[in-house]
């Protein structure tokens, strides 16, 4: 790697120099900025009086993250693997949408270039570049993942059910027309939303209601707990050394362990 | 057991062979599908529309699950004993409906068979089978159960008591109309689901809702507390057995050592 | 104390008989239907129909709560004491509303009695007898009340202060016509229970309500984290011995200890 | 110090005097009755009835605090630092309002000077005094800083993108008028809040608010389990000292122990 192309990686993919931190900024307070012209943008009132502005804006943007997308793939070694990660779908994406309405004026014509358009709202993902510091919560979460499919399982058998009763219950004539309808009141309930678009009006619906809405309430502890006792679990690894014996490769010792607790073999730490 | 039998049942009730595997994707996809279309039969103009689709595709699903209940009943040793156990009552609901409709063409009229052809959706209950894998979480959950009955009547005394008092504050000119309106009320509130059909006028009922809304809030900590507290005593129980080394008096090694981890004293179990 | 006085105690003090369980039991029923019965009078088109079936079910009830209170005083030694306790004041104001209205008709027309009737639904306090079994979820609360204090009082005071703000921005015209009005929309709003009985309307509203949501639902893990943490800490007292040192009193040592960790006394277990 | 300064002092700052308590109780009983007084002043009804109450009760709140403000810059050394401290701002914000428009009467016209009114609420926060006791709480929220930033991160930009989506599902016809206000949106269903004022009218809006919902009823376990694993690793860290014994390296010692529990021998610290 040349010394140029060395430079400009550890610029934009580390964080370690004064450089890189500069650009860490730089960057995150350009999507930022650039995420708060598309929301504003969709404002009608502000759309009509600042067109001009936002298209300038919009073309700052484009051109800014097109020279960072350029730069990036500039420096690093597999660039077709750089552009089908995560990261670079993001990064094309983000720039895509100008281009394509310039080379192709009529495309502004198309509902479906307004939702392209969007889409850009989706660079703010590249802010997800600087949330994957923190380890320990998704491994909470994936070692919890079994219980948590099979919550997710409970809950929405739960939904299934009671809103197949409601619509028995309720019928049409309260707001609960058609089951679908009737799974999505539940849904709204058992999560304590209550939009209070759709509400229960007979007297044996307000019952079940009722139950589901406790039940609803009373769920929520048990992911809660799960998650609670996985991460209790990974504080206890960081406190009980987890040493591994070079005879049976039994792992989690307690700390300070002399002795292999599964074969007698003599650990050294 | 007969070879075919025990082949069956390898299928059927396994989830180690691949034809066993095979077999539990299919029946899940049949499930999903069946359900969707109990769900989608219920929206009106849909029901207009593919009348005949979905007459034919009941069919298809019960016939598959006649034939699937069929399978399992000839390979079970206790026919009796599955019929009348939690899946089986789950495998006759599933087909009950079309047969009886058939047989019977004049119940079509009645309501109580459009009741009975929605309960269809219980076949989601068959997913269930998948669901019992992780029992950690009921035994947490059992082992809790003194204190979440303690915790639900706790709820269910507040929602009664602070229900009646908001009769008596708001009365029926605010909507509070009788005192099980005001508890369906109070339950909306304390589980935080707050649907808005009823909402207090006055001010002294503004003011006991707060009071009702912060400790619904904070209610809700106990039972996540005990679920949790239980969940981390049994990863405890999981990491430690509490073994004492007849030669050093080591105690607390981990689960399931044979040698103590201080001196390397062979320990019994 | 007389042998009839120490069985009636057995009997309705008692849980340990099978004479003392059917006591509780039938307790238990008739209290549920008595505040059935409260609730049900309660409903306007019932209590016109049923006027006088609602009647002779209050005298029975009163009779038989009357008959409880009279064995209980008879049997307990310090008969002041308990009409004072807790319990006592419930029974007594479980059987009052009655014989107030009957030794003066006059009373029924004010509202006062009304409100007295409707207080009868506090006879559901009478099941609390069976609720106290469980120790350790109070002692849990206890332990951490400190923290829940400072918890509240930071809820509080969020609240109060977000409420002022929002009647500045959003004003009498949207609907948050005073202090105590804002106060209780940012109380429906931080708890998550969301009636939509008031609701920002201005921009700079619903950016300060966006966070007060953010705030109000990332703050319900401080007294959930309060009190699974000290639910933990129970379930680790009783898995770690309390022992005391003969010696110094030092105690908590590490489950099976054989010396004093604070003297080097030798301990016997 | 001379001796008058140093018992203001204690009287003042000192909770353990006699007179310290009182002080304390005083104040917080002013500070409640100000918050209160300012309340009831912003409802209409009582502001016009009322005025002069208002006003002398003002007067009297704000010579309370002035005279408190004044004993508490005389008997601390850094005056200047305290001024410019929180509570030292708080207690300037708490007088100035009522100085400010009586000094210039012509501030009285300016809307600026009704918020500046409102703001006396701050006064609330002088009871933070009293709420820094417990230590614990704050430790576990910055132990956790760095996983309920990530935490937050992650809802932010689910908000962001699921807001987005919807203003392309529903569209403006449905009440998500432009990308800003389907946020809010976003927010009030994902913190379950869910008012109701918005809510989704299309089929595909519906089963993606669906979704959003069970992700924010699932995603609120993650900070819970973050915050309650850091407590109960505080409660380990009171319970164990993990020292080793230089004569059986047996491990994991209460707090403080001074002899090993397993052989008796004398540990150093």
């Amino acid at each position: 790697m040349s010394p140029l192309k060395r430079k400009i990686y550890d610029i934009i993919f580390g964080t370690e120099t004064r450089a890189g931190k500069l650009f860490d900024i730089a960057l995150i307070i350009s999507v930022l900025l650039s995420v708060i012209t598309v929301m504003l943008e969709s404002v009608d009132s502000l759309n009509v009086m600042y067109a001009r502005e936002f298209e300038i804006a919009e073309w700052l943007f484009t051109i800014l993250f097109s020279i960072e997308l350029a730069l990036r793939l500039y420096c690093v070694e597999k660039k077709s693997k750089y552009i089908f990660s995560f990261f670079g779908v993001i990064d094309v994406l983000s720039i895509v949408p100008l281009y394509l309405t310039s080379i192709f004026p009529a495309l502004r014509s198309f509902g479906i270039i307004r939702a392209f358009r969007i889409l850009r709202i989706f660079r703010i993902l590249k802010l997800n570049r600087y949330m994957l510091a923190s380890r320990g919560l998704s491994e909470a979460l994936f070692a919890s993942r079994a219980k948590i499919i099979v919550f997710l399982g409970v809950t929405v058998t739960t939904v299934f059910i009671i809103g197949a009763f409601m619509y028995l219950i309720e019928g049409e004539e309260n707001g609960f027309t058609s089951i679908p309808e009737s799974i999505y009141w539940a849904v709204v309930t058992i999560t304590t939303v209550g939009y209070g678009d759709i509400t229960p009006q007979t007297v044996p619906g307000k019952l079940l209601s009722s139950v589901l809405m406790l039940v609803g309430y009373g769920i929520i502890v048990v992911p809660t707990g799960l998650v609670s006792a996985e991460m209790v679990n990974q504080k206890l690894d960081k406190r009980f050394k987890t040493n591994v014996c070079p005879n049976c490769n039994h792992a989690i010792h307690t700390k300070n362990a002399k002795f292999c607790s599964d074969c007698g073999q003599e650990l050294f730490s």
